[in-house]
């Protein structure tokens, strides 16, 4: 991923220095348990453990002449540990370590991005119980529908990225797993033992059945629920930029003194985060299809996966990582415009309020027909002719027969719409964190 | 999805009938919450359970004219049940219907696919117990590497399926919601507890919150599950294929007495279920993406996605299910022949007992270099020349200095590479279905 | 595809009436082939033509039999044909008629798609004119830029679908093509006259070189272009459902006298043709995926792709003419308002001027930083306090002493940004169909 | 792209200095534009070309501030080009550099990809005149069918190669336009004349419509032609990966010298080149759904594209460069074993003429229903049996009867399935390259 995009703390995950240092970790354990179990000297296991070190250019010099990373990095090894490296890798193949070293990375990135599903919810969260109460229009199709609060969209974000943070807990326990079961996974040449052990040091848990290779569906559950995540993103994002444009401007992205919107109009200010994350969710969604793709192998393992992972795997972390934390920024920091959202509720001459005129007749009395065709005539108007829909009810004699002035004026308060928030409120934020 | 492709138990869940079978008892029960309350007669709900009904033709032909299926629905209901009816769906919006009927649709999908999971589970495991000491060779990148057994191969494949089937699970537990929170979510037309009970009725769990609609992020989740275990679908169908060519020929699909393979070539049988299961994966998991960007609604809602889910929830259930039950079908009727798997485990002439000599020599203190280079001096004329690689070994005296014929004699005893699979086996076979 | 969003003229290429009739023809004409070439008899090539018949369902019911397609059409063929029917399919394999077949409904297809092209571009066109002269804001980022006009917008949209256009004629080419050359592709058993004879009576181009089939990167060029056309489709259909949004209302979906946007609220007017249209521009691209994994078969052919096509080339040829069809029609009748247009322009009191203003006080002489800080604090003002731009900068000493009040009002003169507008649409309407 | 993955010619052009190098041409022509237009002195517009430089350093350094990098690149050239600077970039938008940039980046690698078709193409038209006579099987469903020659199936990916290149000068002509039409692409600061101007000398078209942006449908386009690109590599990947297993052997990727294809079995050697092509397709075509998605932008432009294009464009093109190349150098030096070919071709002893017996025994007069049962009857002795099956017909009195054994040995001549080789070669390599 672009140096743009990324966070260090993710992007160092995907370093030669964390890899290599993983394969150390992967094979010195590996020493323990063979000498635990008798295959190899305790004095070797030991040694490796002491004088083990590398450098990751003098491996990328010994890989430019074997050109088999796993060989190169054994090489550079056993130059600091000594005649003891011989029983290094003692029964393991390449894969082994490999498939292992992913399964970690893919761990430590899902902590990270976990952190930053916090950072956003704690965001969401704080955001939502500051506006529980803030009124707003509620919108279908982009017109105008029924009053909500602010509060409450925040909340339906907050339980979204509620149910993501589930989803990555259950993909972390599905690619957290080790498996060195050695050439086509039956372990002829290395004990089952040593993949137990291995795997509890690493945090990890045994692969049941490996043929070589960590089945990839396991990569492909991953994935997808990156790729769920990032559309969870964008749905936010896309809200954000609603809510910016010029004609609603009920929100905005905190803006940076000094910062130009653009050059040539001063007048600008754009939701440009929130574009970028609707990018940021594609890039992220585009290692979906790949890893899809990646789970038929020949028989027993081929390698037509590795090049995609080698490229997908740190891309789509990196740049989820870095768009959860841009977008928790974002709420952290958005302004938030309340007068604008009672003037935009108020826009339509109260006719957001005509479900409510249509139930307050009905329940009087008036035959559900005629309501209806009451209520229609009047709002007729408003939207013709922009005049205030509560105005002309009072005015309209029919509707007056039914109910009388101080009635219908009850029909148009918006706390009716709200009684049920507190209620809602409770229902997402009674969470408990994995 | 086409007849071709489609089993009647899963089409039927899509077909209108049991769309408006579950949209009159989500009205029914909400009917009963309802009068619980005391917002509607204990007498009309009991009115809509008595003589509620619909027809289905006659549902089509009201919408035809009011364009609006809930509204059909209703007005045909209304034509059963009399009066009563104007207390049916108060305070609901059709949102409230349309998105809990799909929720209950998308669970009874789901326990059909599990159903569909559960013969492919068995018979996974059926044959691979049978086969479980049947030998045969392990290939990587398509190369005869070593020994393993074909029950090994069903059983890592009856892995995948175990966590397909846990993946799904969870997939049930996430789209498995009811929402009646009338319009924008806000239940201020309808209480909270008109939700909880038709959710409980119905068996589904109380969406926290919605906002007219069910969140989409569900669906996503839903979807790329699917798509996951269509691609574990492919990579089982892939190894069929590759069994049952001609040059390999290990294994084939059932062929039925009288079918013809080809008009023109007598000779040919194909696996042509396989290749189709390859295609069905394909389709499949076609749902994935736009389910992903179905995530993404404006505000509240907007419709975007309903006309995807008309399409793509009923066609990638329907393959998916279709295809579960053909792979299950080709696993237990596959024709299996492990005398052709013992003749192309021996084909290399023994080179893939090479890997075992190597470490013989070196366990016996030849020097890994040196032990390599005896080894590949062999194996390379048993590679260009078609010799046996074992009499080489016993001709070579450099060899035999280290190694007696009977201990290299010993070195191509494949039961080597077996001495694990039981303890695999107990590891892949302990799992109990949820 | 679901009736919902099928046109009859489309799905009827795709129903079985249309396959056989289609089969037939490239089975008469073949026989006159090899009549000409002297491999079969004159006399039966004529008695095809004249006795060739074949019933839907009788065939469905041979298949049902035999299980094979094409066998159980040339039994029924047989059964008007007579003796002489034994001449019929002569060298041929199954999929010379398959392919073929597939090409020429496929061209079938884009016929209609085009015709649905040329009704959405005239109405483009149209439209266009229409309001070539119609003022209105241009946004980027949602957020108010300088002004254009709304013919510029619809002549925007025009031109990409231009560009559709011939895409799609290019996508033509590629699968229209005739392959008849026998079992794995040699013409071993018919001759290469075959091909080219059938080709040229059908329509299509000789296939090359086939090898059995027709190479399905054709069909994946095909199939990504549909895609491509869809996102365009979608691109329209968001700017007509922004547009529409309460706020803006510059423009709306027509209307159907009666017609109800919820019954419960009567307010309401929903995009909802736009909305369906972006979820069926998602519909049409599931099917680009597919296609490009289709590409990939084993050795001379396998069979995964033909389920695929099975599926989707129906539902993405019948789903993308049905948008063409339905985004045509939202043109054609859209209900644009020139007076909303107007007003929102205006929205920000003058500041969609303010480059204006920078550049006329530079060219008056002023240093480009004193006139972005003169410009951008009167800017300020207007934003905070919602004054009026050009008051403001006519009060403002430091500004009138470079431009006069009349300088200045000179600037908020909306014609400067339409000068060009006549230019560009010489540019777009120029283009002549293909 | 990761550095494995990428060629320097390729990676160069997505490099600082390259897309720098570029902005400058485009301001300088467009001065030279303006300068003849008389909006700007032609002093200014010489005092660029002269003095015009950059330093991306620099530029970096000040982007860090100014958060903008036009504004940064406009900065970094003015300290060059002194007072004239401020003449540059007149009435010009970001977007004017930043798509006509990224237009002259995109021919740019169109041209590399094109040399890389060549060179693939050259090689597989080479290699399948080498073995245009190399006899070999044909199989369908991965069953041995009926022979052809080797270099009938080099020929077919030739002209798969051949769409591809041709597909591609239509994508570059699709994406290699110029915008330079000022805010939301009006031309209203900026006289149409300078796009023309600018568009000749960087070797595009201009764009006939822009808003503020080039269209992305153009891209989308472009993306989706390279994806089809990859499924071709991938189709001819997956052949020699095939023809590569132990089993059939037919050809093998070249091996280096000193090459280890098993650091534990020295007898290894894998496709590993080609299994390599397969996942480099899946990471090109993981860029045709974002390119698709990108197509929506909002009004007249937003940013949403920007961030999928910054990683997507480099990845995409660097990867499709180096697989292009990867494989032609597979192809060129891959090896080929006609003996194993040919020993291939009889395996199923003779089965595969089953349909030339067929046919021959009805041209001499035997029924098609009893010619088909005579060929089975001696087919499923072979096939069971392992008999030869030209023996076992020439002992069969009823075949017989009707053909000799001279006439029956006849159909056991493979040059029967060569005969129009020569034709289909003729057709293929007749192309001429644009």
């Amino acid at each position: 991923m672009i140096p743009r995009y990324s966070r260090p703390e993710m992007a160092r995950i995907w370093e030669p220095e964390n890899r290599f240092r993983i394969w150390f970790e992967i094979e010195a354990h590996a020493c323990d348990a063979q000498a635990e179990l008798g295959v190899i000297p305790h004095a070797a296991a030991k040694a490796v453990w002491e004088r083990g070190q590398f450098e990751v250019a003098r491996i990328e010099e010994i890989e430019r002449e074997t050109r088999h990373d796993v060989i190169a990095f054994l090489t550079n090894l056993a130059e600091h540990v000594g005649p003891e490296a011989r029983f290094v890798h003692q029964g393991m193949t390449s894969s082994d370590v490999l498939d292992t070293c992913l399964a970690v990375q893919l761990v430590q990135t899902t902590d990270l991005l976990l952190a930053g599903l916090d950072r956003l919810l704690n965001a969401l969260e704080t955001r939502a119980k500051e506006h529980q109460a803030t009124l707003c229009i509620g919108r279908s199709h982009g017109i105008h529908a029924e009053p909500t609060t602010f509060g409450l969209k925040l909340a339906s974000h907050h339980a979204a990225f509620a149910r993501a943070r589930k989803r990555l807990v259950a993909a972390r326990e599905e690619v957290g797993t080790c498996a060195i079961s050695g050439a086509v996974g039956t372990f002829a040449t290395i004990d089952p033992y040593v993949e137990e052990y291995v795997a509890k040091q690493m945090g990890l848990t045994p692969e049941p059945i490996s043929t070589q290779i960590i089945p990839r569906d396991r990569h492909a559950a991953f994935f997808t629920t990156l790729g769920t995540i990032a559309s969870s993103i964008e749905n936010l994002a896309t809200e954000i930029r609603h809510l910016q444009r010029t004609e609603v401007r009920e929100a905005e992205e905190y803006f940076e003194e000094g910062q130009k919107g653009s050059s040539a109009m001063p007048h600008k200010r754009n939701p440009i985060l929130s574009e970028n994350l609707t990018g940021l969710a594609r890039i992220v969604r585009s290692a979906v299809t790949p890893a899809l793709e990646n789970v038929t192998l020949w028989h027993e393992r081929d390698i037509s996966h590795s090049s995609v992972e080698r490229v997908t795997a740190p891309d789509a972390t990196i740049a989820l990582d870095f768009a959860l934390h841009r977008l928790a920024g974002t709420i952290e920091k958005l302004l938030v415009y309340p007068d604008t959202m009672k003037a935009n509720l108020d826009r339509l001459g109260g006719l957001v309020y005509s479900q409510r005129v249509l139930l307050a007749l009905t329940q009087a009395g008036v035959a559900r027909e005629d309501a209806y065709r009451l209520v229609q005539r009047n709002a007729m108007k408003v939207w013709n002719e922009g005049a205030d829909f509560l105005s002309l009810l009072q005015q309209d004699e029919e509707v007056t027969a039914a109910l009388d002035p101080d009635a219908l004026a009850a029909c148009f308060d918006p706390s009716f719409h709200t009684q049920h928030v507190g209620t809602i409120f409770a229902r997402v934020f009674k969470h408990e964190r994995v």
